[in-house]
């Protein structure tokens, strides 16, 4: 019916470093779905992938069906992937075995085996290069260290390293969302809580550390980026720019939409129903993927969105109407001030 | 994430004359909805409108909550919408009354109020002038007669207005998926199996006569438009180059994806399984919205719908790679002769 466009905003949910064209091999642990398999005498098994593995998904069935009794059924989901918050629940509903690539788990669930596929790139020759971004350990030794689950394997490499040149690094687990110390997610920065004016994001992308300055805008956040092998600061200007033009169009709204997410882990129903009991212009509107058309469609002012924020703040400016975040809609509607904008972050499982 | 664009090709779904953009009462049964509410004791009403009238859905809402008690929350599907094949099952689960507004009934239910917005457009001014396209009585007096759910409330006045001028009406209420006599949908033109060389369709837009006439190329189609104010004869010619060339390209495929659509009405689980297993290189992939982003993610070389066979032949040109319907995909394997191809037809309800 209409045609999702692949371009793409610097923010963009898909540019997480896991979909660059060069190989990689990847381990799909095939053999504890294969056990899984047998164990619960399986006759379908689900498979989710993220966006920019999506194209593996075809050899990782072959090599499934190589190894399953001819009998079993392989599904794979088309359904757009960003995370462990987007399980695909048709398909999970489907499959006696549901396999979600990619993340590592927001909630553990007895149908689905999560498969993080962690990154086999070398970080420590990248953070060698991002000391020259980081303070001399003799006058501010105090580093926060934070990565994402692709490369939650090498996190004891990048501490160990880091203190053997003196720094103090500061790590905690952040909240239930994260199942990892030092993980960070797209909407969940928690792990960075912690006693340090610098935080070091090893990994790919800069949609994470972007995120991660945004919540923590008094921290210098140092993106070694082992992936695309760059060293950078985070730099949010950009970004908060738009949040402020986008609050500051939406003050001229009537009315309002306000988004009710209901992929699995997005979901804020009592946020969603709070701003709808009290705003007689607000109208709920529920809907799986975000997108412009489809708030476009319903032809209001303006529009809060209580699912994914990334969509909010990364790529809001693809929408024709304002989108704000929950605590920036009580900004434009004067219930806030300005200086009381912060970066949406979005805590619990499902 | 991704944007999807407003470029319609000339059979989208979303022309169906119901997204005109002069003002047209339509009666929304608030009574009905109020009712049931009070008989259910609903907590929740649900609303889904087609894509032509989600712009209306914020005035029915107000309706509705000055009707309703006011602790009654009213929900609005985000979701796209394009048939009674497309039940938002999301909201339906999570409201006690789920009004689906737009379209007749596809299977009766008891959660569902199915509320079919009959367009009060005259009819008889545009049929006088389709005359001038229909054989003359004496010579060829056989005429079938079909219309949508919109002019259906007229339909008993063109079956008169017809007789009236010495023609013979030819009507069949088509199948289980049809709600009335003479009704089409656009994946279904089984009311028009009748015993007569011309068709009349008289209703607003070119989508369904389009169907009609790839359904029925032995027939012709003459549409009476009464939205849009124009005669014409249905010509299928563009759709059917683009269908034989998109089989041709398919001919080369190695890897196929075969798409299960998990929308209510639009599951062919027996089609897409018997392809995948007789295809070594097929593998299935499940979703609701089939758009050319989430198939160009899995990089196979074809693709096979058994969802909506309207997506393929009238969007199929938006699509990178070519996509068939399941009769095309056989072409394409060489399972059948390419004098075999006709137009996908969906029966059966859900």
């Amino acid at each position: 019916m209409s045609q999702e466009s692949s371009e793409r905003t610097e923010g963009d949910l898909r540019n997480t470093g896991m979909s660059l064209r060069h190989e990689r091999t990847w381990d799909y642990e095939l053999d504890r779905i294969v056990d899984a398999v047998e164990e619960r005498d399986a006759g379908t098994v689900g498979l989710q992938f993220p966006e920019g593995l999506k194209r593996r998904a075809p050899r990782v069935a072959d090599d499934l069906r190589e190894l399953l009794p001819e009998d079993v059924n392989v599904l794979i989901s088309g359904q757009p992937c960003y995370g462990a918050c987007d399980l695909d629940t048709e398909v999970m509903r489907r499959t006696d075995v549901f396999v979600h690539f990619g993340h590592s788990p927001m909630k553990e669930s007895e149908k689905i085996i999560y498969v993080p596929l962690f990154s086999n790139v070398e970080v420590t020759p990248i953070m060698e290069e991002s000391l020259e971004e980081l303070a001399d350990p003799d006058e501010d030794p105090a580093v926060g260290l934070v990565t994402t689950a692709q490369h939650m394997n090498k996190f004891d490499e990048m501490r160990s390293w880091l203190e053997e040149r003196d720094y103090e690094v500061e790590v905690r687990r952040g909240d239930d969302r994260l199942t990892h110390e030092g993980q960070v997610l797209g909407c969940n920065y928690a792990s960075a809580d912690v006693d340090a004016d610098q935080i070091l994001y090893v990994g790919g992308g800069k949609f994470h550390p972007l995120g991660l300055a945004m919540e923590h805008p008094d921290k210098k956040v140092i993106i070694a980026d082992p992936v695309n092998n760059v060293v950078k600061i985070a730099d949010t200007e950009k970004f908060m720019k738009q949040r402020y033009a986008s609050v500051h169009k939406a003050m001229d709204a009537e009315e309002w939409g306000v988004i009710y997410c209901t992929k699995i882990g997005q979901g804020r129903w009592e946020k969603a129903q709070e701003i709808v009991e009290n705003n007689e212009n607000a109208y709920l509107l529920t809907m799986d993927e975000v997108t412009p058309d489809r708030l476009t469609n319903f032809g209001l002012d303006a529009y809060v969105n209580t699912g994914c924020p990334r969509i909010t703040t990364d790529d809001g400016p693809q929408f024709k109407q304002p989108m704000l975040t929950p605590g920036e809609y009580e900004i434009a509607v004067g219930n806030k001030d300005l200086e009381d904008l912060e970066f949406d972050t979005f805590h619990g499982t499902w």
